[in-house]
């Protein structure tokens, strides 16, 4: 049993029911976003909540709730669920009751809200990638419902026995199938610099803001899959693992690994969500 | 009032509710075919339901009903309805209970079909069209529901006037938001040829045949947009729509249009329809 909102109603998720006036159904038509929390708080509310709000901005569908009136129904909801740990998901889509490809100027909208039960994983967890093409559209800063691409790719890294798909187009790693992922190399952090092909993750964000804090020189740069195999360490970002090594790509096993910059990383980042939540 | 179909039931389109379960609303993971048809037949049934089932083989959604099984669920659901001239409407989601990117392995999926008024344009309309840049994924080939860079570029062609968005990648044309996309120069037809980056549309293949019939040559190529303002004709083609003279692009009015090939593929395509339905 967990607790789901759904255009004013609170109920049961396996009881929500949406109508077919939800865009999301015909054309994947909606934003959502997604955050953690703990205690009754909302890890990186506010960056949540502006990309959400950002999002739904791009994309042109209209939002009926105001900022503090969405955070109250958050709240409520994690307070009705009653979860110690959780991960809290929000979702936008657009309005229309016919099938139509372009869409009718109103003020209506559908808010979908669910909570579930989640615990961090251990930090020193290692994570098992494999490469795949990204054949994904040139969209990818904006968290939209169209995820198919990245559903096939998590399938493929799942039935590959490994723990994430990291996207390769054009020779160059731009992330992965739902995080962002890094390079360490001879001191220094790579990542693929924001714009269409990424999402400018919240995590990524954070991950950046303490490479500054402990004086750890970044480039964000796209690089190769060479540049991957060969790195010190691979760290991968996400709102629900914060922060994780990878020590296994497409079979091979970095040869160096769990480095004191990597693990000073990930120790901030945990140590960030336990005093920021609270 | 129009009856429609899901998993089971069936009722007012306005009636239907989709449960979370249904991954169409978190990911667009599903795919779909419409058809046209008239007095009780479906035109290119065979084609369609073709269609339909390579894309959910290709997407790895199973399908629980047979081929004739949906046949006659889609004939159950026209007569129901009793519209004279109706546009049919399938589509088939990805079942899984939780939100999670990767999907169990099941038989189970969800199938929705609606059936709604529609009458054939005048073959005689004339497109107004509007170029944008084609920013979706590399799988153009497989209907999905992840139709959110159609949906925008359908607003932005009506907002501006038009009737369809042209799509241009990598300087190329590629194909429209809702339909295929073909130029007539000096007698001859051009259009993309399929492959990842375009629909192979239904009416598309018939317009091909129709032109080997009539003995018109026919280059399946990528042209520009160059290539497409100095056409000697435009002609877009669709389900709904079957094909259709286009004689002004970006706002230029095409020099030459509505010529004796262009009419006779119209006009092969329409009567096609009236005779291949019934």
């Amino acid at each position: 049993m967990s607790i789901a909102y759904y255009n004013g109603d609170f109920c049961d998720f396996s009881s929500v029911r949406i109508p077919l006036s939800d865009r999301s159904i015909f054309f994947g038509d909606g934003i959502y976003d997604a955050a953690i929390g703990k205690g009754g708080g909302i890890y990186l509310e506010k960056e949540h909540l502006d990309r959400f709000f950002s999002n739904a901005e791009k994309m042109n569908i209209p939002i009926k709730v105001k900022r503090n009136e969405l955070s109250a129904l958050i709240r409520k909801l994690i307070s009705e669920n009653g979860y110690e740990e959780y991960f809290i998901y929000m979702q936008l889509s657009r309005f229309g009751k016919a099938r139509t490809h372009s869409y009718p100027d109103t003020e209506e909208s559908n808010l979908l809200i669910t909570v579930k039960e989640h615990t961090l994983p251990d930090p020193s967890n290692e994570l098992k990638l494999i490469t795949l093409p990204d054949i994904r559209y040139s969209m990818c800063d904006v968290k939209t419902l169209n995820l198919l691409p990245a559903v096939l790719a998590s399938k493929k890294a799942e039935e590959s026995g490994c723990d994430e798909a990291v996207f390769v187009r054009d020779g160059v790693v731009t992330e992965c199938a739902h995080s962002n992922i890094h390079i360490i190399k001879h001191g220094v952090l790579y990542t693929h610099p924001n714009g269409k092909f990424i999402l400018p993750g919240i995590t990524r964000g954070r991950l950046l803001y303490f490479c500054q804090m402990l004086g750890i020189k970044t480039i964000e740069i796209p690089f190769t899959v060479s540049e991957l195999y060969g790195a010190d360490e691979v760290l991968v970002t996400s709102t629900t693992k914060l922060c994780q090594n990878a020590t296994e790509i497409d079979g091979k096993t970095l040869q160096k690994s769990n480095s004191l910059v990597g693990k000073m990383l990930i120790s901030a980042l945990f140590e960030d969500f336990f005093k920021k939540v609270c």
